[in-house]
């Protein structure tokens, strides 16, 4: 990158989310961005780590729900405090990156920005670096730019991206116009799609100029951008939290996909492979990313004795305890002192269904 | 019973063993016998309970190893202090019987004995009382008496009696010479001899006249009979702990099957069928003696939520604290705090593997 222009790249991390996929390890108060699984890190270090060398801290933003913005700046005290913007409710990716876009207008009208998750594992990070300014390259052009996950099987809970003409080739990467964005689709069409080797996955990571965001805005999401507009002056000043919280209670719930992507032109993906990319969407998710032992066990703290024990995740946060397992396989055990989970891997996605019914029925441990 | 034979009669309940069978909640310092499994009340309080009627609490003895003497006194606080007879150390269960004995007889030499079990399950607790009742008739003719178990299954834990010629009806159980003791079969002679239909399990528990059983030792096993008779001249005094502690060390191991049952004369069978009886000998064993809910669960203790979950046994000795189950059938959970055990229930029997383990690595959790 020149730094003529690498002094306008911002950086933006979507760090609200209070998912209940990992539960019961990830608690609302405790969401999976602030996990530490593959390491001692947790996964927003881990997000914002992988951007060094790319972005100065003072570059780097961080949306976030108002209660976890003081957690995520002690994990992360390199980024500046008024960097961190907080959600007062959540209203969807749509007014996150809007809100986002503003405050770095507000800086800088040249800006150019990339949007990127903080509780997704990413193996290779050089190659994510790459992919992440080839984007750049491509969003000075004027394209709204998506980065695509080369699907590896027919996952039904992800979006798609399909691939039109080649644009051309930034650093070595291909980057294709955006033919068709298709949210989650039912397994026979996951199957098509992957079959028809055209499509990669909605990696939820985006790069785009600040000014050509904010047009999209003004366009398809008017209601958006007029909020949008009454906050933006009062960015700096002491009223930033007032308008923010007259504003954003009135804000339509709207995903950045579905609010702006689907029909907005100038869209272009930069498909990637060999990024070792995992939204650690759930326990058994942990299976393709992290190595199990010679049963194909991954043992997660605690003193573990298995016999006959086969392809299991065993997750302890409890030092001094013994988790023994005899005649399991495809087990997931889950351990966090107040809450036990043992739950077949197939079906590791229905911890939702739990955390929901807790939910409704006032109950703790959520 | 006629009220002259009854005055006789005495029974010697074995609350010695330190099992392992049901770890992690049964440890050595708590063995099975002292578990609240199937009510508020331990197993030994049961089995205590299940003579009421039949014997005064003075004419209950109770052999158990020396640390375990107070708090089973504090379970049956009836029972006379000086009627828990403590074993220096576990010499087999024809020492045990050999020292009750010596005991009873030194305070009636009339005295006709039952010999019980502390920890197994026994559910029709009436039929069990007339079994005893035709028993000690049995022994007052002459006879050692084994309780039978009518096999429901190969089993291959448990030894077996073959009937013999009918000797006569007992309270209108009939009753049998016993022709063999079959130590604990293999599979194929399991199920050969539930097929000829002609065979019992052995309960381990008996009832006979103690001068009988006095001069079977004698006779089969004079060593010990030796030993018994140093210590015999002793109690009531308070040299008695002394005597124990001096001869016991030097006793062999020995079963009461093994070393007077196999090879006694005048042996009997009185076969029970409809006791209820279990031995309550694993974990799995618990399935065939608690009721499951709808879903064929055992839901002890804890709060727990299952999605798709069958056939499962879920233990926690902790409250305030959730399992939640996904997917899982034919599985047992036990949860006692400081271990955590997750088991097929077909594999439930190697619970004794990993106690041996964490034995040989010195670990604790015993």
């Amino acid at each position: 990158m020149k730094s003529s222009d690498t002094e306008h790249y911002y950086a933006m991390i979507m760090a609200g989310g209070g998912g209940t996929r990992l539960w019961p390890l990830s608690r609302q108060t405790r969401p999976k961005q602030m996990l530490s699984l593959f390491d001692d890190r947790t996964l927003f270090q881990t997000s914002v780590q992988r951007l060094t060398g790319l972005f100065p801290p003072e570059r780097i933003y961080v949306v976030t729900v108002k209660d976890q913005a003081a957690e995520l700046h002690a994990q992360a005290p390199e980024i500046p405090a008024e960097n961190f913007l907080p959600e007062p409710q959540p209203r969807g990716t749509a007014s996150v990156v809007g809100l986002a876009a503003v405050a770095i207008r507000q800086r800088d009208p040249q800006a150019v920005m990339a949007v990127l998750t903080s509780d997704h594992f990413i193996g290779n990070e050089e190659l994510f670096r790459s992919l992440l300014k080839s984007a750049f390259d491509l969003a000075m052009e004027g394209y709204l730019v998506t980065l695509g996950i080369e699907p590896t099987f027919p996952a039904t809970g992800f979006g798609y991206v399909q691939r039109g003409e080649l644009l051309g080739t930034y650093r070595q990467l291909p980057a294709y116009r955006v033919k068709r964005f298709k949210e989650k689709p039912n397994e026979d069409q996951a199957r098509a799609m992957l079959a028809a080797g055209d499509h990669s996955w909605n990696s939820g990571m985006f790069v785009w100029r600040v000014d050509h965001i904010l047009a999209e805005f003004k366009h398809q999401m008017p209601e958006l951008a007029a909020a949008l507009a009454q906050i933006e002056p009062t960015w700096g000043t002491p009223l930033r939290m007032d308008a923010l919280e007259r504003v954003w209670p009135g804000l339509k719930t709207e995903t950045i996909d579905y609010g702006i992507m689907e029909n907005a032109s100038q869209v272009a993906v930069i498909p990637a492979s060999g990024l070792g990319w995992n939204d650690v969407g759930s326990w058994d998710s942990l299976f393709e990313v992290l190595p199990g032992d010679e049963n194909g066990n991954i043992i997660m703290g605690g003193e573990h004795v298995g016999l006959d024990t086969q392809k299991s995740l065993v997750y302890m946060s409890q030092e001094h305890r013994l988790i023994v397992t005899i005649g399991v396989e495809d087990l997931v055990v889950v351990d966090t002192g107040d809450v036990l989970l043992v739950c077949h891997k197939d079906q590791a996605q229905r911890v939702r269904q739990v955390v929901n019914q807790l939910k409704q029925q006032g109950k703790n441990y959520l």
